[in-house]
């Protein structure tokens, strides 16, 4: 049995014909590829005839291959960034959900310094049974979130920023070290993570209620 | 509106008399309340008429004053060890899961080094919808599982081992960096942060599913 | 011409005996010292003719030769700490800042995974020229302050915390990275010079208000 | 109420169109923007519309967009530099001032290997309430500094340096552990954030000069 | 007496005026050369008259100059690569080898994310005597290899991976903690050195062999 | 089919009714078993019973329980410490080996900053097809005996030194960087693994042997 | 031909056993010894009739059997130290010049933070050919003599201070990095090594002398 | 009173503007005038009738502006290198030398991997009474030749590496942690204040020598 989380395409780190084969071969075998990480540079030097074929998102650096599938229903997920420079990494996420036929709800620039955006937000992002939080810099959002919202929240630190936060540790461990509850993580910059992390919980989630109301299957 | 979590007094750092008025106030909010970090040392400081009232266990270094929840039908989770050394901070997370009315079921020393371990219980982890991972010294666990396991992955890297792995470093980029998709990550030793994940994932779930099947509520 | 701020004495690192000639020297200079680190243990192997003339505070670890001075009235200054284990800390720059005649009001607690704990204090707070934020594990507190206060912020990172907000490096990436502007940081646990950076901006504040108002001196 | 600092837009990590729409909702809520971290190759990006409008300083990467305030008089501002190479960061804080309308004194190369650069400038920043540090390297002056001068200290570590000192943490570490009584600290080049607090501080100070003779407002 | 080991030139750090001079000095002396981590434009800098004398290798940034040997019946090699942007270091190792007469079998994507690859070829790896295992990102390929393989295991973690596996750290760790007992490390992205030392293993082998039965040579 | 080497038990992380439990299985299982690192506080605490049936050794913190085997003929290992410091990590791996049948050599006290020490027992040690290599401070006898000896190096760095070198990373770079081809190194401190992996040489050797020369088997 | 440097015991990492046999065996060769970082705990340990032997000195942490030289006329050695916990190291080098014949004159507390301490003393200093500047937390003292003082300067960093000071780090990146010219450095808290390095100057000088006036041998 | 070395102008984080007048500046006041770090593109950068004034290297990235000094008959200075890559770094050492009139004697290529090469220059750089040592990667050449040679040792790490050993931390980790006594170390990369250090130890020899034979002066 799979793990039900198809696999993505990692281009950095590949040479143009390595990335090339691996996402032929995925296509191949699923009819349509995630890639991710496929910078703009390493997306002008493919083949055009592939090229061609792909949906591609700069900012995300992502591209599909083949057709994108429909919606299921089986819930949805908030996306939450603290600033814009956040956006790139929570976009990743974004696709790849949508990649598997899940719908997002981005909300962009709610970082803690201005606290007024973040509680006009709370009760929307109250709502959803999963939110995946983008924030770079110190990443104080994750706590502040945390001790705001009950539904699983996914930390995504990025790697915006300079002097001490500049890759992104300070963002890292602040999301680990979090004062509140309950908080997880994932590796910097790591939208794509993210999205499987929810998709394991969405699915996990179907599960249980497989298992509640047998009768509704 | 609550996160659905209760708040545990975390003892470490705290005078004797700050960590008893904590959980002091906390009892009389709540008519109970888990502290957690209580060490052996600690716990022979308190004063006897309190440590009485404790059900104390010393491996987890957590007690419980007042009375113990049923256990609720919201699901259950498991809880992997790869090693011996790794079995405390596990049962931080049984007895947090525990303390909200969640059962457990814990698999002890099933470390990638002897494949065959996994394998063994591979089904049976398989089936939870919430597995934490439990792993010190390379955590090399966290990757393996990940491409077993279908469930929401907590991994909890553990300060067990020597040298490079001295205090959970290693083990915690092993589970950040995992080449499995959608593994999530708690600080070094956080057996409480992963069990207040997994109960964030099940409430997650069962909201899911009242919406669902809105008439078997 | 002397910078306005009497130097303690750091007992940490020095012998009894040094720590003794220094603690006299400086009270033949000026009437009066101030020792800080100056551990239980430190305390307790003191000769009992000198420590019999200490005031001796063991939470925060430092003691008083020679008298307090009155109170003087050129404002005093907010301490503000995210948890209980932060009290330690807050209460070094309270001691120091009364050492040199300066009142403080010390609010403990209000770190904000409990964001309305520190909701609720937030009008006392901005009432202050000079608000000390004692934070420690990620050190959240930095930032959410930062956005709502509209006073000088010193940022004090604690080393209450473990994996890997251990030492307080978490804590201290968050007081430097963070995206509220214009928080400043001490060294981890340095409540010392938090106050006495204080004290620089009392004083300075005191300098400006002269040259403002020369005839109210 | 606000906490009386203007936001600026930080342009690194950000795209052109984010970082001229950053910029246009400021200028339309408060009819000038300051912008930081602005590069020459980002400047030159920019729509030529967009750019001509600017007052941009390829040293310090900065770009205000709309009129310069007047200077008012609640106290100016010292600046001062190690070397020559840390003085592109003492403009950005320079110009964060004046765009809030506070002057600044700036001093270059007074550097502690050559001491009597530093003590025959010692006086003209003694009479200065608040002063600014800028240096790389090992960052020795600010302890200097710290024992000369009874004003409020802010340092900036900057990255000017190579091996040991190449990203700016030798600075950082030497500002944080200063033996200097109430030196505070920015993160790594952040002559911005240091500006913000030097504000902070004059705003104190005048809040504080409100106070004791009310008559004068 | 020698080590039984032809040194290598390392390109990178060398002028092209020194790089030559190395190689050139090396052929002189032993009639052929290996240069290692002669990247593309290092190799499109060299004068035509000597590059048009190198085979060399973009992928894994090696040249050889002169003639290959004879492979020779000393034991041949098991390469395994975790991840497809891994195959650049093993094929380093991979040519090293085949400089010195040894042949090599290489195994790629074989990460333990999807085990069965692993395992599928697991039989065919448990007949070397010596097996080179290159993996980045977390590196957990060395501990499983590690539980299932009986040859000396000799691993190179690779630079693969961004965020807290950016710059090959992880993987280091990973493979010196590893659980499984035995396992060895070169530094990170060093195939040449795990050549070297699997020609060290091969060696002591034949001595061993040749001491057993003085006959058989 | 098993990879060839007897599993340890690690008592360091255990309480004492694991580590015991640990021991009495393998004992069970094996007819004997080997203990590592149990220091001299932890075997105090064993139960007499138990603790009486162990062949222990406080130095190398290491225990057998049941017989040693007979020294099979498949090679010996040359065992050589830069200092006296180093001779409790040398012994670990000496008695591991012993424990698996093969002898060894031990060396002492050959670091480089007295030369002539290591010059003197060079022709000893290059008779040997596998060298461990145990030196702590900067680690410089792995470069030294790597441009001497031919044999398979196996470099244990130790965490003996203060300062730069106080946990073992500065001899573990020095191992990993170094500049002599082909140097293997394992975790800081682990003698045991070192023995393990030059069993798995010997192995391969033996390996290699019956392949060439199959009558003699 | 030796180096012209007695070497010492290090006793820290060494059993007493280890401790004795090495100081007597340098004692048989060379008539007395000096043993360094032996702690008053390891001192006590020491079967009384050999540490009856020693003249030892606590806060240094040396002893020397046998014998102190005569001082010599080749010149002698400042030490000055920044704070009063510094002097424990500084006893450390006094001590080993004297162990071989070289005086020196000890300086104590002449940190930066108070920069008229060390001004009064610069002339005393300057007249030094080698001056060994003892310092910890930021290690300031290192750059400012630096730039009064002509000699031959070696800065040991000290492991005195907390935070990011804590373990001598940030001292030792001051001496590596400082912007004086020349500033030579050791291991952090390495007293012993400061006295071998003025020793080496003090020989390297005399030979000089030597060289040039060969009619005064 | 000066302390005897001619500052040079750092050339690397200043502007083209900010480089030529610190050089003219230094050009008037002593009329000439050494630039370090002038990497090629800078140089290429100048304005011509400023760079056509300049003797300029480009593999040490040197400059010198007005005459080269006589060769005064001080000392001389030895200088070598492990391998070819830190040649580079040690020219940096030999012209800031010859810059202030002191000849020095380069050896290239000694690394410990060929302890001969070594060997074969020992009585050579014996001779000298200060030895500038420069290697890259481990540092292994410092311990060696920190028992080999008996005169003043000036240890540079070079950035000379990949993974552990990319940045140089290696080699000056090697540097501080030498098991030789008395080996001195700089910052990596830092043949200027090698030289500078080197200057003041020949500085120092001659101070002693006037006092020990003042007729001679
Ligand atoms: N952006 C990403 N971040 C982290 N992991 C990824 C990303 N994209 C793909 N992956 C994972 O990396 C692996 C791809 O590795 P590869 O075989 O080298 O393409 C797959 O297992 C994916 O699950
Ligand atoms: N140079 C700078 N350094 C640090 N923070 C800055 C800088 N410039 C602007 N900021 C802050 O960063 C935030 C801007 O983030 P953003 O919303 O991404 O433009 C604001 O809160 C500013 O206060
Ligand atoms: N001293 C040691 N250092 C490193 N690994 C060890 C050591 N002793 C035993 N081991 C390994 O650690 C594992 C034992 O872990 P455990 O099951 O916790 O006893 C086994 O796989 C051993 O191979
Ligand atoms: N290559 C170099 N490495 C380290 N320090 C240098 C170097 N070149 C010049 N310096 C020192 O750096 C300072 C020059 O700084 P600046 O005033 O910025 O030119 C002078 O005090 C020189 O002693
Ligand atoms: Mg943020
Ligand atoms: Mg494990
Ligand atoms: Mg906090
Ligand atoms: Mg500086
Ligand atoms: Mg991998
Ligand atoms: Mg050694
Ligand atoms: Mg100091
Ligand atoms: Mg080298």
């Amino acid at each position: 049995r799979r793990i039900g989380i198809a696999e993505a395409v990692l281009c950095s780190g590949k040479t143009t014909e390595q990335a090339v084969a691996a996402a032929e071969a995925a296509f191949a075998a699923h009819g349509r590829c995630l890639m991710t990480r496929l910078s703009p540079e390493a997306f002008a030097a493919l083949p055009e005839a592939f090229s061609s074929r792909l949906d591609y998102d700069p900012l995300s650096r992502t591209a599909v291959l083949g057709a994108w599938p429909e919606i299921h229903d089986q819930g949805s997920v908030a996306v939450a960034t603290a600033g814009t420079a956040d956006v790139a990494v929570a976009l990743e996420a974004v696709r790849t959900l949508r990649f598997e036929g899940v719908a997002s709800d981005l909300v962009t620039d709610v970082g803690v310094a201005g606290l007024w955006r973040l509680l006009s937000v709370r009760d929307r992002l109250a709502d959803y049974p999963v939110v995946i939080l983008v924030a770079g810099m110190e990443g104080a959002l994750f706590s502040v979130a945390g001790g705001l919202l009950p539904g699983l929240l996914i930390a995504v630190p990025t790697s915006v920023g300079y002097g001490v936060t500049a890759a992104g540790k300070a963002a890292l461990t602040s999301a680990l070290g979090s004062c509140a509850p309950g908080v997880l993580t994932t590796n910097i910059d790591n939208g794509y993570g993210a999205a499987c992390a929810a998709l394991r919980a969405l699915n996990a989630a179907a599960a249980i209620a497989r298992l509640k109301s047998p009768e509704t299957e």
